[in-house]
């Protein structure tokens, strides 16, 4: 058993099917999720030489950084050592020039998103170029490059099939997002820095954190040293450094208020003479007035407009999540929504299919140019009951791509029937595959298995 | 939405339950998995500094590579900010210094894997000390030691509890192995290596990499180029370099020959006047003698045994796997064995639970210490029909780590009753959480959710 050798085996079942489902077809196609706004492209093949590097005048760390995670994602783990000399010079990639035109690289609700790609560029065409406006949006289109780069097993090297592309776009709703739930389950930070990966690689741009609840209470508060001794175990709790880290790793965070009950004792109510709901709606206009005092956006889940919409600063935006139809009412009054309709978008409900995901509209009944401008995006939301560090990631992919297609894409390119996408969709989750997220099979409900042999790309 | 302020939400819902479950409990047990064989421990606490180093003669990567991973490992990508001047100096630990005898990198069947493990070092106080005859063995002692540090949140600083330790240790089979399937499912070059990754916690040394079977055949046969044509497509396959480097990475590999039915056509056996069972028997015995001449250990699964057992090569290794008893017989008639019963230790039988796993004993009804000698070791099989990407690690793990244990940890200091090591298990499973791998909880069958909120440690 010298590891240069091996262990012999010999068994008597094998009946290899040859020459079965290999298509050409497979790179024939425009694989890009989520669709882009606007795609061209063309019939020829370039390489990425071994060196292929970054070439920018900009000096972003934040953009170096996502450089090397792109290159490194791409490589998928194979081994790549092409014999370049075989290759038409003609034919090489040797970089990515990218431009940035605005240094500002403050992050805050409506930054310019929006990104242009060319492969290979039209004035140096031994480079790929990608402009933006901001850094913001040159991350996007790196997540674009990185699906437009395809490892060669038979050529041992990374290629962009049908170039030359020109693809601009920009996302159809600022806000886009994922919950994720730390009371009901602990997630390891490493876990929470998974997710976020993810999240980019679908161009998901908001991490809501539903830290704390009834059931447990991992987060350190400083000024409040106590409230974490309400976490599961001394294992499962997040520092204010840790949540930190997390913040800025970030695209958009959101962070929740949950101190109405710690708040408000019983006693207390008696003592301000206020049943439960006056005291709820003193509380929350209350916390209104603070935050925006300290330049915080606010964000309301849909029960205080239901309740008492009219008394909401008109600063508020109404997180929906109770079931469709209230998006359009938020609107109608003048305030702002994001759309997280249980029925739909809830990644908790497994006999949601990724179709129904794909089919929720964020703008139902909502005709008037202005009050869509309100919708200011949606949310999929992945409770975390029966989720934990072993299925989060398969609970949560591939639906979630399903929903950040609809709030990415325009209107008129999305798919009216979710069949036709079917196999692009499919090929995303495999490309979650190759890159270590274990996203599960488009078949079926929520997180099932592959139900029997097969390709990635049919299951 | 500016990224250093937050959306600010509020809702009605939450009556945190203080004080709960914050047991101390958590770090005064001996919670290393496997168990060694012989542990020592006080009631002291050790803090590593920020720049905690590796320190020794040895010049080996192998040895640093594996020191960096363990590192990383063990930060659990927590922030570490502890602040240092609050800590006495005496309880400092600035490296570990670690002892290899045997410069010989070459990894065989029976490398000694034995390693001593003292933290701190009984002569240089402020350093842990590991000593091992082989590389291979310090390897088992870092995967110690990094059980032994525990991140506090606290204190954001990674400690050592219960010091001072002295651990001997080395492993009761040398054979401990996971059968992974590529046939039945591709799996990306990113999921195996975290799947190697993973073993290694849990001291598994062998990857049985059943790389084709009639399902498909992803590998690239460089003298046979068409083979791989049988792929689920052009994604799903392995180059040569793609499969030398996975066994670059391990401990020990092995490989499959399944050219049987490639070689004999039914046109063939009609020519050799051979039936079916004739010609498997002459393909067998061939095979093995081609594989021996070039110096290759060779393994048969049990079938060739039980039909033809007295004519294999003496040096045959028997690979159990329809039921048990086997390798009684097996060792009984002088061949060696590994066992994998697939009662008990096929991964892919949802319904058998880790503690059917962890009582798995493979020298059941072998007494005589000769024959028992020839039971190599077992392995637990990962077949492929309901795995891919997306749940392969909850379905190997914790169940893979309960025959983990079995193999590793001297017979007897081996729980009699699973639920003794129960409260353990969880813990091993919770550090795969921290670590990024999916490892199910314990309840329920394989791969089984979480049933409903709750700790880690406790599901």
């Amino acid at each position: 058993m010298v590891a240069s050798k091996a262990l012999f085996y010999a068994v008597a079942v094998v009946a290899v099917v040859l020459g079965d489902a290999l298509a050409a077809s497979e790179i024939s196609q425009v694989k890009i999720w989520p669709m882009p706004a606007s795609v061209s492209y063309g019939d020829a093949r370039l390489y990425l030489t071994s060196d292929f590097g970054l070439s920018s005048d900009s000096e972003s760390q934040i953009l170096k950084d996502a450089f090397n995670r792109m290159l490194a994602v791409i490589k998928q783990d194979h081994v790549i050592d092409a014999d370049f000399s075989a290759f038409n010079r003609s034919s090489l990639l040797q970089g990515l020039h990218i431009v940035v035109s605005s240094p500002d690289e403050q992050l805050q609700y409506g930054t310019d998103e929006s990104y242009k790609l060319m492969v290979p560029s039209p004035e140096k065409p031994g480079y790929a170029h990608l402009e933006a406006k901001t850094v913001y949006g040159a991350l996007h289109g790196l997540q674009t490059f990185s699906q437009l780069c395809y490892f060669s097993i038979g050529r041992r090297v990374l290629e962009v099939n049908m170039s030359p592309w020109t693809i601009i776009d920009q996302p159809r709703f600022p806000f886009r997002g994922l919950l994720i739930d730390t009371s009901r389950h602990y997630l390891p930070m490493a876990v929470i820095k998974k997710v976020i990966d993810s999240m980019s690689y679908a161009k998901l741009n908001v991490l809501h954190w539903h830290i704390v609840d009834t059931q447990s209470f991992p987060l350190e508060i400083p000024s409040y040293p106590k409230l974490w001794d309400g976490a599961y175990s001394l294992s499962e709790r997040y520092s204010a450094a840790d949540a930190a880290e997390v913040s800025a790793l970030l695209t958009t965070a959101t962070a929740e208020n949950h101190f109405f009950w710690l708040c408000f004792s019983c006693e207390q109510l008696k003592r301000h003479r206020m049943n439960e709901s006056q005291a709820y709606q003193y509380f929350v206009l209350r916390a209104q007035k603070i935050a925006l005092s300290h330049g915080y956006e606010i964000v309301n889940w849909e029960e205080t407009f239901n309740d008492f919409g009219s008394k909401l600063s008109r600063k508020t935006v109404v997180h929906n999540w109770l079931g469709g139809g209230v998006a359009q009412r938020v609107v109608e009054s003048g305030l702002r929504c994001i759309v997280s309709n249980q029925d739909k978008w809830y990644l908790d409900h497994l006999d949601t299919p990724w179709e129904e995901f794909y089919q929720n509209e964020p703008l139902t009944n909502i005709t008037n140019p202005k009050q869509q401008k309100l919708v200011i995006g949606g949310e999929v939301c992945m409770w975390g009951e029966t989720v934990d560090g072993s299925d989060i990631e398969q609970t949560i992919w591939p639906r979630a791509a399903a929903a950040a297609e609809r709030l990415w894409t325009p209107y008129d390119k999305l798919a009216k029937n979710p069949r036709e996408v079917t196999g692009r969709l499919a090929n995303f989750r495999c490309l979650l595959n190759e890159r270590g997220v274990a996203a599960a099979p488009l078949a079926g409900n929520g997180r099932d298995a592959p139900f029997g042999p097969g390709s990635c790309y049919k299951q």
